[in-house]
């Protein structure tokens, strides 16, 4: 019998193959949205050839999703279920991936895996009404249903709340996923940092069932290790880079003096929309558009690292945490230096970091050692080595535009400490 | 003494070093504005890895041509040259790179060599007012007079026009130029198709300087069949891949379409910025707009190969190379079919790829045999096999929306050749 | 259930799993002796990283027969039968692989693949009696038939000759057979020789049975040429690397100037026992045997290529495809000028070449289109293009120890052609 | 004006140039005979694609060693010196690289940096007599004088003492030298195991010199924390990975139980050499080569793991870093268990690691840090965590033929801690 297939290559992964429901799903708007965002916001400014973007990173998602299934001889179903969850689990993301999450989660108490979840669930549509009126489209959620998969499965694998089935939320959200997998050897291939090649094929191959949980076989211990120093390394310098950092808060900025926006709407934007709407827009944000496009970017006026400050600065400096203290104190700098508004940035980044990317320094990870589940951390130090890496290494900095950098400069300390 | 320098990651040829004049020319607008031109146009709705752009390219360009410089032991100065020439080849590509320029010859007579032209010698600004007021920026063209580098020159060796010199020319612009090398490895990278795994390395260090002109070593005879080979597998299977060639046939359309529309404007846009001044326009001009957003492309409604032609056929359908007359005849379809306007195109790609890619089957590389320049031709059967095989596989295709598919499918031959 | 397997991990294929009938075949003397002989014989001399061996390519032709079953959706007999083929296709080979066979075909009439024959069949024996009763082994003749294999449709799929489903002996000896495709990936691999970095998976994915034939799909007409191209540049740069050729005649002579020697013995030996029997004999085998350690290799002193060659030149030439003839004329050089036995080897590769090598330029290949299959030819120019690149490209070459270098050079015309 | 050279082709590093005192350094005996010693000793009987030998490496550290001069503008006098100290730091290898010298240790009490030092200043000869009179090499202390250059600095710069020119003998030997990067790398893409795949060219741009020492930029910290990983993740994964370790073992009880053997001479041989002297000689020595040449290796029969073992037993199996002490211990074993000599194997490995290979967690690297050299510990936990994985996993393992591993395994505790 001849079944409906298609194939996309993929750089990483090869040919991925997609069948019955998945080609389908491919189709989706809510799917065909992500290859116009960029996976990795700015990163294309300071790597070259970093524009690869969510679609792509979501098929791969999805092949190793079912790879493992396959590894894992799972039931027919909970493969099902897997794949759907890997391919669908980022189709909430906004324009530029992770970059606008901040503002999002202060003024709308949201992040992109709600929105995933209405999406999913069909409760918010990604298009609007003369998109709809033209394509009608299938959305993901009329998909699911004509296959007769329950949209809540998967919205319960994607935030890894499986109760009954663990593993099946563990190879979606755990302190390794697939979703993790695909993006730190993708990230590498397009950025050519070399971090980031880790042996998939081999991890997936130690990964084992027990007691209803997802754990690694002893001989695994090694590939473990190399995974997560690799996910370490790709954020100190790729996700964390300085350069890439400032770009991000520049458009955050430009968003955050936005009047009478709704951030909803700048949700469903894709990255080129949104940029094209800050351009129609005047002074300030006009402005950003033409500096990203031509990468005028501001530059660092003040910086700290962890390792050169007292405990008294130290609180100081993490007091501006606080997002509203923060824009206080970046007001303060504009007015007693004159600065036009928007042209000073402060940041901290250490806890955004961790509320955005939770998993950025999790060990989680159950190791099966002669029939009994132990602590990954209990086999090598690499462990708690990843957990106390800095990352970022700056602790604070100010950026702002070449003409007032010498100023800004100047006066940082005694400003930003007052 | 301290020389400043950058270096930037690029995943294919590894860090490439800028200093002096190249410092200041990767920040010129017209370069910065080329990583938002894809190199590949459309072809990310096949292959989705490819989003990479003609900034990259124009990088590696620059690399392997000081590279080249380094191998052949070229003067200082004509290294600068050369490399300058690389770096500059491609900053008047229109959005989407090759795909408007058929548009572009037809209303204006120019290509994005011209225009590239123009902006080296400064007669021309790829930027508006606004953005210039903004930025203030160096023009590519204020950075070469800085340095005392002649626009012109930089011109002749991008165009291949130099007499005394010959060899610098075809660096840039002959059968096998760093251009194209580095465009067929970096899509080759980017797009997953392994044709494009060429041996650069080897190639360069075959290149010899005989007479005032460039020529190969002979035991460089099999990495030319390599590369020419690769060349033509990459046109077949990726450049002409019907499914790009749709989306560039629609995007062209929608362009052309368009009333009172200043040729030279659409040049300036980039990729974003094109499609989202077409969002902003009505009824067809949207439509493709929001189409192409979410990859619901037009289909085949009718393919003529040219092995299933015969030669009476063969020649009513050349006629059609005309794009009056092709024109008109896609009017005959939208009235005898009452189809709306823009919703039949008819594709007669055999000229026009040899117009907007004259080397593509081009094996015009001299061999150094004993002391002797011979033609490369007379090595091996592989030269005339590159020249005639066929690219790409169809004759002519008709395309149209899914709705009119089958009605166009069955009058397809009636209304073509009658 | 749980299976007992073993993975083994592959530098091309990345983990290949063994599992029931393969896991004991991978133990057997007959499979384990080949990591002790060089897949190129001495190309390792030329290329350093050529030190590889029968061992892994016969687990990478296991692997790819494998994947070739599951994409054909081949009976489970059926697959058992093509992957046990593909493991023992090469156990028959001698020391250094094809080195020798020239001497065995011309004094015994078999060929490496007879003696493959002979040991699936269990009528013949790798190992001498001290080895056995020290390592008690299952041979692979046991083991087949312990599993209810017939060892005869082993031999027949491995000679092509199978009549009944023609499309498995065309898996493992056709114009792309598995055999190759692993050779050509591998051989590029481990030389650093780009050509041969091919898109297998691609390839195989194109594979279809029709009417109990093997073919290509259309679309996979690209992959093909690209294969094709691939292994001629393979053979061209690599296999009929000069210095390589050297190496080999060198050995060749030694064995054939051997007296009351037994060829079956030779060819037991692996690579290191072959050597080291040499080195305990007398003068030129011992010479030669140190020569290949220290890499002091005889030099050309005389090379005529096909095309500097006139038709009666060429004619007088190719009667010295006789080894009888060219072994007289090699004692004329030695007598008249007065060199020590041995020292002169004339050699005229072509025929031999297509002797040990049928496949070198086989293209023939069937393409299923719209239902027929057609022949490849048809489809594009590159077939014919492989089919009459010369390889190697020299007609005639004489080499010689240093010191007789130059008065063989001066005399080789005159002797050769007298 | 042309200057003769040599290109070999690398599967790593590319192409690798020759000129100069280099093109006659690698014709000589010493630096040939190196191609038949594998870089790994036994590691291909795990890892199938691991026949590379010390040759390439040894081109490889010449690459790199000729880069890292290039890179950190060095004197020609002091490049020329690093680059020969890199192709020749080798030579001095026995046959299996470091699989005997722990016996040649305690035998002799020399290692292969003692037998380097030897040959280079021409205190020691590689080859015999009938070898040197057949092929009347220039050896490397000839080739070294002809060209003026003093082979003790040559040593100084391989032993790291360099006390003027602190540097020269870092980029030989230290925490990360370009033995260690060409190594890590290399046996990566030969065993395919993708742990070592580092940032060469990265790391190579990051170093600096200052205060006549070298350092590495602060920005290299991320590239000198992924290479120690790297190594680490190598030794357990790769050299320290059982199997490999017990064909090791074997080899080196035979070499031990031999009775009046010149350990000289095993040191001169190369690994076929040795392997095949094993096979003229009686009884055990002869089952140890037909055991390997087959693959039919001992067994593990007992294993205890640090984690498993408290303070007493700790102090107890410790002991048996005693090489005299372990003997005894195997002989009652054998005694008791009548098990004939040389059957029972007592691996106390960690010990013997150290001394082999003290740079297997050194992290002595000096970080240039705003004008200050800091150490790198101070930048990561990656430091100590490297130091303290474990490597080796196992305290103490006992093998023994498959015929004898019941018994053995059930005596082991009582007989091993009596």
């Amino acid at each position: 019998m001849y079944v409906k297939n298609k194939t996309i290559r993929d750089p990483i992964h090869g040919d991925i193959k997609f069948e019955d429901v998945f080609l389908e799903l491919i189709e989706a708007p809510e799917i065909q949205r992500l290859y116009n965002i960029k996976q990795l916001g700015f990163a294309h400014l300071v790597f070259p050839g970093a524009h690869h973007t969510r679609l792509e990173h979501s098929f791969g998602s999805y092949y190793l999703a079912t790879k493992a299934g396959d590894i894992l001889n799972l039931k027919k179903d909970e493969r099902k279920l897997v794949s759907c969850a890997a391919l669908l689990h980022d189709i909430g993301h906004g324009p530029f991936s992770h970059t606008l999450e901040t503002i999002l989660r202060d003024s709308l108490n949201v992040d992109h895996v709600d929105l995933t979840e209405k999406l999913i669930l069909g409760k918010h549509a990604i298009f609007d009404n003369e998109e709809k009126e033209l394509i009608e489209p299938l959305t993901v959620f009329d998909i699911l249903n004509k296959h007769s998969i329950d949209p809540k499965d998967i919205v319960k694998l994607i935030k890894g709340n499986t109760k009954s089935n663990k593993y099946l939320g563990q190879l979606l959200n755990s302190a390794i996923d697939v979703d993790q997998l695909d993006y730190i050897i993708r990230d590498s291939y397009y950025t050519g940092v070399a971090y980031g090649i880790i042996d998939i094929e081999r991890f997936l191959q130690t990964l084992v069932l027990h007691n209803n949980q997802l754990a690694v076989k002893k001989k695994g211990v090694g590939v473990v290790e190399n995974i997560l120093m690799a996910r370490s390394l790709m954020y100190s310098s790729v996700y964390f880079h300085k350069t890439v950092r400032i770009a991000e808060l520049m458009l955050s900025k430009a968003i955050e003096l936005m009047k009478n926006a709704d951030p909803f709407d700048f949700f469903k934007f894709t990255d080129d929309e949104l940029i094209n709407d800050l351009k129609k827009r005047r002074d300030f944000q006009k402005e950003i558009a033409i500096r990203l496009k031509y990468r005028k970017l501001f530059k660092q006026a003040y910086t700290l690292s962890k390792s050169n400050v007292d405990a008294k600065k130290y609180k100081e400096i993490c007091k501006l945490d606080n997002i509203h203290l923060r824009r206080r104190k970046e007001e303060e700098f504009e007015e007693i230096l004159k600065i036009p508004k928007g042209h000073v940035i402060i940041d901290v980044p250490y806890t955004e970091l961790h509320q955005s990317e939770p998993r950025i320094d999790s060990t989680e990870i159950d190791i099966l050692d002669e029939g009994r589940l132990k602590k990954f951390d209990e086999y090598t130090p690499v462990s708690s080595a990843v957990k106390s890496r800095n990352i970022p290494d700056w602790l604070v900095m100010i950026i702002t535009d070449e003409s007032h950098r010498n100023v800004v400069s100047k006066k940082a300390e005694s400003i930003l400490l007052k």
